[in-house]
């Protein structure tokens, strides 16, 4: 049907490229991740729709290669893109103009991106979306038509201030405290469901669950992720509240779905090399928070950007790693047995047909 | 005369390195530029002189290929560095060995980012100086023998300040506010002269000329962006006061010309693909201003060079853009008229003999 | 013996690692650095060969190629990792554990780098250490369990500040002042000594004798860019007290040998460039510096990583200049005799068996 049905074909790329923010090739789980943003917030639903619809319609326009657009590469960053300007801005129609401008802008970087990194067999990931969204927001306190909402501020850094480290959902009064089951929950299932900005404990089941439907093996290496991701940020001692929220989950969901047996295959010597990545994207998470809090924006997936991509540079000069090429990306399940099967679908091998990018 | 002669050969080196700042590789548009900055300032006029004349010889002691030179390309980033260290310091005898070192170290980064970009095909545009001035300007606060003019000076961003969007010369007082034609043309030509530094109308005129008489083609597309940028600027809800100075406008220029027929052949299908390119910059242009404020630093061309770099990287993967090939660049009419007879003078095609960085 | 028992191999790679801290292929060099280091502070000593112990095994643990483990390049990042963070942050269980983690990374980064920087033939130098640095300390502000020393602080960089320049030990009272010879023999030292950290004229002396035992060229090319280094900051009007702790020495320290025979032949024409490299690195240290200073963190040895690749980039198009190929990288003084037999070692020459990254 998607073959022979316009309407459906189109359907089924805009739901995979929503599917790949978390790199699952899907449409079902793209479909459960928009399931899930509207249940946290129809106004986020709108601005992600909005974004894949028009980042992936512009790689048709510009005559990007079918097999790309089908497989949803250029509907992520759209999808990401939209839903931080939706996020950080506030709602008037200079806004609505300004994501289509970004998810336009999302699908041209993705395609510089993707041709910048080929030399390296290395992906794009969610570089396109950071840049474009950076580039965006930094200029929105100079600019009287679009607003910024109050999650974006400037703060100096303040090496004398005591940083409160109890998990708890606000800065002051009200709620338990402490590592309760609860709350422990609460910074497991947010961290999940940051990786769209979507603040909500349900909307990051809803993820976990739309995972799950693509790959086990993803849902577990996202459950690794938020929770040592969360458990990095109690051990430096960050804000209890940000680890509450998810904020130190998200990047560390990202690096270990990546790293968990995507673009590397999964087995006993790759999963501690995964768990370091996610150690390391975390404390970077931290890191480029600080680095931007004088001019008071976000680090969005940046950790992950850089952790991953330092992480998948680094494999070809590591014996023990068995890298996945580009164009063999399925599923980790399938990269495994086709592994054992044929153990030479790293960088050196005769091309395949898979992702691509 | 320009070959028998080295005297002259040197001046039209030099005239070309000029005019190179807006990639016209024409003696005679070189000259009006140089025209046009004396008609601003004449201590600019020097500066970039001394800029162009270090930087070129710089190229011939260490051993570059002559018709590189020859083509002005390693000039143009000498006349930038000379330029901007003679607006943002103050003068004295420090300052001009300053910017000798700026001109040397602007040869040197140019070779150094021609070789890096070769890889992809991609020209090094204002790089080099973008990064040797902002090497040369950040420190300058703590250098007690180089100090800044009052045009860079550190300010924290405030979300609460109230942006005043209405064209105007003074930030309060004086001459006419609003988007009358005396002010619209002030923000288009004052586009133009930003350029290279010039905040002046008459400047902006004069560098208009000095284009159409290599490239009609370019200079429509400099009017493009130029108005464009403005607009842009507008549309955001940028401040008036710096959008009549065409700070809204110079990226703009930079970015229409390179992307309108330069370094992508011009066709009905390359013009919006510009057009979308010279809208982001002026956001980038806000961004980078933005990212740099705490340290009261400016964007320099950096969102020109960011913005095409992203446009050229991604033109391989869309179909619907013809590239030019770097050794083949000319002028966009020939471009035109080359891609009609032969359509091959992308980046797979043999080797011509046009610029070639 | 070294080859026959396993344990003589270990200590002999890692006293390598430590050596080529500063290109010195040889283990006696990197035991008067351990020496060096341990005259000025037990506590460095030890967070040194953690790192380099840690930073060692992590390469074999992964499978990296034996040779290039031996030669000591999977070390000294791990070296100036671990001192980086000793030196910034407070000493407790938490912050052992943070070297460790840093350590790792910093393998895993220099893996990726060398990948990355493979396709120009470009080292990777001290990238790794200064990007890991980096990552782990912008973040210790917000880390409960992390405190900063008072070496880093956030600072607003104010244009109206009085810059003193005179050289002394202390900001106010105490001391000789001015340029006197017992002051520029403390700024000379500390110099080289401030490569990895050590405040301290006598282990400045040491690392010195260090490199003569390896290489007399070496020696010299660290002498001219300590004192070059230091005549730059005085000619720009740098702070006096930085000066005389050696701040505007170590990057130019390390920038003087890079260029100084060993990534480049040694001759006359190519000292010249060492010294143009040399100036520049001491201005994009003061540069970097003001950047990072409103987040209060350190330049680190950023201006003479920035400097080194970009003017080794460059070589391959100056003509004047004779590089040499990473597998062939010796001694400066093996260049020179191997360039004088056979002058074909630059980036065309078939392969060598030389250190590889």
């Amino acid at each position: 049907m998607v073959e022979s049905n316009p309407v459906a074909g189109a359907v089924d790329a805009l739901l995979r490229g929503v599917g790949q923010v978390m790199f699952q090739n899907n449409p079902l789980t793209g479909l459960l991740f928009v399931v899930g943003i509207f249940i946290n917030s129809v106004r986020f639903g709108w601005a992600a729709l909005l974004g894949v619809a028009v980042s992936t319609a512009t790689a048709y326009a510009l005559g990007v290669d079918r097999p790309l657009i089908r497989n949803g590469l250029f509907g992520f960053n759209g999808v990401l893109t939209g839903i931080a300007l939706a996020f950080f801005l506030q709602l008037n129609g200079v806004l609505i103009a300004y994501i289509i401008v970004g998810a336009v802008a999302s699908t041209v970087v993705m395609a510089a991106l993707a041709h910048l990194l080929q030399v390296w067999d290395v992906p794009a990931l969610t570089a396109p979306f950071v840049l474009v969204a950076w580039m965006m927001l930094f200029g929105v306190f100079v600019f009287a038509h679009l607003r910024p909402t109050p999650l974006i501020a400037p703060v100096t850094p303040d090496p004398t201030l005591t940083v409160v480290t109890q998990l708890r959902e606000f800065p002051v009064g009200g709620g338990p405290v402490g590592a309760t089951p609860a709350n422990l929950a609460q910074a497991l299932f947010r961290g999940v469901g940051e990786v769209m900005f979507q603040d909500n404990l349900w909307t990051g089941v809803v993820f976990l669950v739309a995972i799950l439907v693509n790959s086990p093996i993803s849902f577990v290496m996202a459950l690794i992720g938020t929770i040592l991701g969360g458990l990095t940020g109690l051990a430096v001692g960050a804000d209890g509240v940000g680890i509450w929220h998810g904020l130190y989950g998200f990047n560390a969901v990202l690096t270990g779905i990546a790293l968990g047996g995507m673009f590397v295959v999964l087995n006993w010597r790759s999963v501690p090399y995964m768990m370091v990545a996610v150690i390391f994207s975390t404390i970077v998470f931290a890191a480029i928070s600080v680095w931007l809090a004088p001019i008071g924006m976000p680090a969005l997936t940046a950790p992950f950007v850089l952790t991953t991509w330092l992480f998948l540079l680094a494999r070809n000069n590591f014996r023990v790693l068995d890298p996945v090429r580009l164009d063999r990306i399925t599923t980790p399940e399938r990269h495994r047995a086709e592994f054992i099967r044929q153990p030479d679908i790293g960088p050196g091998a005769p091309g395949g047909e898979g992702r691509g990018l």
